[in-house]
């Protein structure tokens, strides 16, 4: 950002750091992929629902997605239409739970199904494996579904798999693909991966309020991650560190680890008494209050000694939790 | 509707059809009822629930709600808000099922919760009793909750209950009153029972193409329902129909009724290859196609020789499913 | 209506009254027309803007247009667009005018321009000939955009140039074809001209809640108006009777016609005191306060006697004001 | 924004950098003051407008407003609102022009004005004085209508007026307060004035897809800007620049000044064919293409070799045209 901020260019995207960021994504997603690079999370999600139904159109999509959860309602605000949330085990859709939610499909009363959307890594840290994509997306074409990926998190599933960011979310019509959780200061981009989204994508973009007068600052932080491989860097090191510390929690008395961990993120359910003095020294999220379930994030700077005197910290609290009459 | 087809009047609801319609609401709602006559069910619902909250604010309902499952989504478009649909046993909210969906408030990602929506009598033909409708208006105003009643079937309710339409929802801040499944050709009334509501709601009424110019055509329908209480007549007739249906299938081999038979409507689960030839034979709905469920309504006009007729065909068709290899 | 009142049918528009208004709605504007009955003039509307354009798509309509003035902002609700008003004359678009409109195309920032609304006959009571109509076609099609025409009065334009309904529309993607003006008592028509915006339109219908479960009462009226031409007696009457007061106070002291009269509406500058009293007898609206300026309307059952008595009062008043000190 | 790249702090604005920036925003603009730092200066308009309108409420602006012309309809979209544009001959609304458009109060079929919307500086450059915002802020709320100020240029009407940024929005019940036009990188700030509507403003933030979850690099740029005063010295050199400009131009043969220069902006009628070999050398905006205006606008960092050049090239440019035979 520093060296995008010389001289003057042309605004709203049209200037040299954004030419470079496009073509960066197009390497990373392929030679078709359309780049559109918002503000955040939220953004690039309700831009690419925008393109991808009309209003009476629904969304399927897991009950934890993201879009259903954590984002205020905004999908139902900017789409107007509903979002058709499926129960899911560990946050992940399979063609099963997809064909089971397209219900009503020429009937008047019913949204109609017209989307897939999935999280990569999903929010519970899991991620889909390449034949899992591909059912995925095979299903959903089939039904003349469009499929939308929540790429939030979108590195550290490709880290995972050792595959490229295009074929973590290979299947996609179109990706919300996140910068800000992989080191970013404040960038998102919409990937659009069937060309014919891209044509009016711009409009709904602007009319979103996601089009950045001063691009530059937001493509240069696409430039930084994804020239010499810095995303894939930044991730492994998150998820390294999750593994680390899911090793080190793995056979604590009072612990258990609830989800697979296959990306930045640990489930697991604590001993109740222990959450509140371990939430005083350390900061994270109870994600289930009634079950004693905890959310635990590693980052890409996070250290392994950040790790380790956080599994001490569990040790102690959970051993006073069980020590307690 | 024939009489007020004589002589001019003014439009938009400014004439003596609609003046006397509007006092009958009152007789029958409460003094301080605002009535809003719109043309459909759907109408009477979006209409009510934009009144009663913001686009960030959520509506608390039943996942069987007629808002949820049968609107093509209508509520979601017109208010942009979220609908927190939880599941039920029969169809009904309890004060408990609505505790659990409050969660998140003042959490600034998730929805808040605004509006709990009840229909009454409910899409499965069960009724609130007045104890019931008196804790569901309790924890909703606990919680700085307004309560909204879908009474499509309304009618049905009170008669079952033996009490006035009113009382029959009592606790609400917004009725969708149908008069259409009660013997009407085509008119609704949004009762607004918190006259603060009332201030503005001829706005939202017409931005949401729910005014009619030649209003007394629709109050003319609700006169004619609720002067001498053809209303009561109408919706009780319906109920003892689905009583005598009730009565001659329940212990017909193949036949399993599956909700409490508390209005007008049965639900009940039959042998799979009875319900193809029953329908070629009656008009009815599948309600559960997977667990060869089935929905029975009787109507105004329903008749006691429809009722023994429909039951011969039952057992006739459960007889032969039975009696398939 | 009384003959649709007898026996059962089904619902949603699936029997022979709505099937019969169907095929007369062909007969009347071509063999490809595809009708989808709603409820009131703005629900037409709103439903077929809908279908014409996507949220970051303009509507250009003449500044005077129902949909601009008198809808409460019903367009802007349902379909999130602008409206692009221009200022005419007459209450008329031409191929200047909509030229003059689309400014900004393929500039992210601006709004770009979609749809052609125009009202046939005008707010203004003027009537577009056939080759205005064509011409309008033309540039709008030209530049990629469609044309929708507003007819709630489309039977007095079809009157005035002894031409077919489709005739009087020529042109048009989607007609908002009204009834209710034209004698109905409650019933208007989308009448979409384009086969391919036909085949969602039934999911845009119920999600913006213009859906009649007893659609046969709907369509019966439109069987009432479309067979043996009552439609057309209605408007011409209705024409007739505003050409019959146009006559009588052409040349009354004290009256400007100001508009020509070529439908069923005059406008009409008065003495400023002449207003008020006329008013107080006679039922009308000010146009226009700041000038004076007063809107009369004929209706298809106006009678001869109903204009004199008008005339004379409208004779004495201006008398009495023109006396005024 | 790069001393806030250091260590890890809460996200979404519970941080000492936001703390720091809210305070100094309050210090700028009144202890009642309540911020909420969004992305553009669109998000800061809809989100400001959400906040103070339902969707039956109209919005009156200036013809040349901002929100009117440039952001892809993105009001309406967001607020489900009409827009009533009033032309104006320099951009700036007055008492008579909002009294004359607000009409239709009460009447159900008209949208309900309920928001004034200023610029401060405006799109024209030209500069509300203190006396003049007082009477439209006086005008707005004798008819209890809200006041918005799209302040996007509200450092440079500060600086031209030599106030504070407090009194140059003066009456403003809610501030779009930009910094990105003023030298900050991507940064703009919803300040509310009337602290009832800031209980509920995070949620519509939240829904309308503008918040940063790393908010310390917004606000970073915020206490760039406002503490020292760097604010004031940016917007003042842009207005310099502007002089300068208008200076050097105003008596060359060719070029007519056409709006009083009062801010960062030059509005001038060139010869037409001076238009396009200006552009070849700077880039600069056509304002009205048919009538060969061209809009100037200087920025913080111009400097006055900046503007010397470009004033010679006009000269070279215009003398040029006026030759050609």
């Amino acid at each position: 950002m520093g060296e995008a901020n010389h001289g003057h260019t042309h605004a709203y995207g049209d200037d040299p750091w954004t030419a470079r960021a496009r073509d960066l994504i197009r390497q990373h997603f392929g030679a078709e992929a359309e780049p559109f690079f918002v503000f955040n999370g939220t953004g690039a999600n309700v831009t690419s629902l925008q393109a991808l139904r009309r209003t009476f159109e629904g969304v399927i999509c897991p009950a934890t997605a993201h879009i259903n959860t954590d984002e205020c309602g905004a999908p139902e605000r900017f789409t107007g239409s509903k979002l058709l949330a499926v129960p899911t085990p560990d946050g992940k859709l399979t063609p099963a739970l997809i064909a089971g939610a397209i219900t009503g499909v020429g009937f008047e009363h019913a949204v109609q199904p017209r989307v897939v959307s999935i999280t990569q890594s999903t929010e519970y840290g899991t991620v889909y494996r390449p034949d899992e994509l591909a059912a995925i997306a095979a299903t959903a074409h089939a039904h003349d579904l469009r499929v939308h990926v929540d790429g939030a998190r979108l590195a550290n599933a490709a880290a995972t798999l050792g595959c490229s960011l295009g074929e973590a979310c290979a299947g996609a019509d179109a990706v919300s693909f996140g910068a800000t959780k992989n080191g970013a200061v404040l960038a998102e981009c919409v990937v659009l991966l069937d060309p014919a989204l891209a044509a009016d994508f711009k409009y709904l973009r602007k009319q979103s309020a996601q089009l950045a007068s001063k691009m530059r600052f937001v493509s240069a932080q696409f430039i930084a991650l994804l020239e010499g491989d810095v995303w894939r860097e930044n991730a492994s090191n998150a998820n390294a560190m999750a593994q680390r510390l899911a090793s080190a929690v793995r056979e604590m008395p009072g612990v258990r680890i609830i989800q697979p961990v296959e990306a930045n993120e640990i489930f697991a359910a604590l001993p109740h008494d222990a959450i509140a003095p371990l939430q005083a020294e350390f900061d994270f999220y109870t994600w289930n209050e009634r079950a004693d379930e905890v959310r635990w994030v590693t980052s890409w700077d996070t250290t392994a000694d950040d790790v380790d005197r956080f599994a001490e910290g569990i040790a102690r609290a959970c051993a006073a939790a069980v020590l307690q009459p």
